[in-house]
């Protein structure tokens, strides 16, 4: 019997906030960020994997990063990468996806997930997934993880659910970004969970989601020729992809369509969307010090979070909360609190030391 | 015409408090510290062989550092080494130069210097070493070169002169590091200088100065059987230095002799003796941050040197009076003011990292 259970891997970032460690050449998700033993898309992978059978589990990438997947992912082939070739944001990617899988399976049923987030409690999150598989093969729904918020974070998108339902509950509203007060409403008002972009959905309804909200990326994406998993899939990608609208599934989709379902969950999630998210991961010393890849002896200095290529000899003395990255040759000195500058360092760097180094 | 100007290069110290720039494996005296172009004892032989023909230049240090020496000075042959067999202070090594000098030529006047210090103006170096060789071609002296001094530094000896006299002036007394109000007081009385560690004397004057002050050692170096210059130098050195006493010319010789006089010069020293006074050497920009090796992006960060491999990008934010060092595998964060703690971190890297780090 086919296998109906699909996965899109979003590996298409950048990862910029995380310079010098993460760069265009080699962003964040093919990094081991956690020094787990492990790249973030290797173990987004392999959590995948528990469920869905590898050979359903599509990567999509920039062509730049073609090779890296390949040799990362070493259960992938080819004909499982999407490769965009331009940047158009995540709709449509996930169209790209589903018509792909269509063209294999019309009743697949589809997780859309990040490649560089991590999770916890992994087991939680395939029961969670599987959960959502299920609802998503019965009823003609668009389902949403929704993270259980545990602070007022204005770095996220919120959900609004309706709170007289069952476990998989009706979304009410999508709110972008709020700012602090609001976000604070939103928590105390116990309807609202985080959008961490993980999405499950049956390939036909996705579809019928974007024939309502975006009838002309379908026009551009769904050929009539079988064109997708045949030789001539790279040809029509390269020639249409970038014709498509650059927007999110969130904007384009989500907050139009009327059949959005979310699912709580609590499988301890990280967007690991700065070093400051990435800080609270990390195993810590007794002055709260957190070392990735090489040693280091602290003296007099406490909340440091000190990342280098593996086997360096540091010594921090007299610091407090700052963040040492050294990555080949490029070393970062910075406060925690000025992670947001990164952003902006990254552009210095460009006009300062050139390409090569961001 | 023999040629009676010596030289001996004292090129035989660790330079632990530069760590990690400097190490047992390569030595401070060995680094181009300024990044002028050369190494310091590079610079030094040359400004030495201004003035001294570069076959009379000798070079002291540890037998480790011979390959090192002898790649670095391109005019030193294996002959000009005086290789240490054990670490003996000044004292043993500059009698060992003093009878291979005299060895070779009774009548040799002879300049001892330290390898890793600095000079700025070293045409007023070389007057004031041929003023001094002059002056012990004739008398029976022993001179040290007496530096102004410009603070109250309690890091360095102070030499008491005679006001009275004429050019070079007959020494009252030395004392070392004296505690800062004793360092107040010599810097008011105009009559004290520092101590730079850098002599001037006939080879005759200062075998008879050990024959006084030093007899013992004396009896283990001067060998009647001519073996200085000879095949049989080496083991001689293997087999009798090491029962030399461990002392400093200083010490041994200079605070006990009656002949001891100082010319005052004042052509820009320094002895490098720490990160700070290197750092006083260095250009800085107009936020008082110095860069030696790499290419440094500062923001809101002023007075910090950063010393890294060459080509090295770096990016400092938020950071004031900071050493930062990176070597190799090695990476040092400590606050300026800390730079006496430098030391002590060392034996906490040893202790930690291991001696190949160190």
């Amino acid at each position: 019997m086919k296998n109906n259970y699909y996965a899109v891997i979003m590996a298409g970032g950048v990862g910029s906030r995380f310079w010098p460690m993460s760069t265009s050449n080699f962003p964040k998700q093919f990094h081991d960020m956690l020094g787990a033993g492990q790249s973030l898309i290797q173990r987004t992978f392999e959590r995948i994997n528990d469920l869905v059978p590898s050979e359903n589990i599509l990567i999509a990438t920039n062509k730049r990063y073609e090779d890296l997947v390949l040799e990362q992912l070493s259960k992938t082939t080819k004909n499982q990468l999407l490769l965009e070739p331009a940047m158009r944001n995540t709709a449509p990617c996930i169209l790209y996806a589903a018509l792909k899988i269509y063209n294999q399976n019309p009743d697949g049923v589809m997780l859309v997930a990040p490649s560089d987030h991590w999770i916890d409690d992994e087991a939680e999150f395939t029961r969670n997934i599987e959960t959502s598989y299920k609802a998503c093969s019965k009823s003609d729904i668009l389902m949403t993880l929704g993270i259980q918020p545990d602070s007022p974070n204005t770095g996220y998108g919120y959900i609004q659910f309706n709170k007289d339902e069952t476990e998989i509950k009706k979304v009410k509203n999508f709110t972008e970004k709020p700012n602090l007060e609001t976000a604070k409403e939103f928590i105390s008002s116990g309807d609202y969970l985080w959008n961490a972009g993980i999405f499950v959905w049956s390939v036909k309804s996705i579809i019928k989601a974007f024939k309502n909200s975006l009838p002309e990326m379908i026009d551009i994406l769904d050929d009539e020729n079988n064109v997708y998993n045949s030789d001539f899939e790279d040809d029509f990608i390269n020639t249409n992809y970038a014709k498509c609208e650059n927007i999110s599934i969130d904007f384009g989709i989500m907050e139009k369509a009327e059949n959005v379902h979310v699912l709580p969950v609590d499988f301890g999630w990280n967007d690991l969307g700065t070093w400051g998210s990435l800080y609270n991961k990390l195993e810590k010393d007794s002055e709260e010090n957190a070392t990735v890849g090489g040693q280091t002896i602290f003296r007099d200095a406490n909340g440091n979070m000190i990342r280098t290529q593996n086997g360096k000899k540091v010594v921090i003395q007299g610091l407090k909360d700052y963040i040492v990255v050294e990555k080949d040759d490029v070393l970062l000195i910075c406060p925690k609190k000025d992670e947001q500058d990164i952003k902006q360092i990254t552009s210095e760097v460009r006009g300062t030391f050139g390409e090569d180094f961001v």
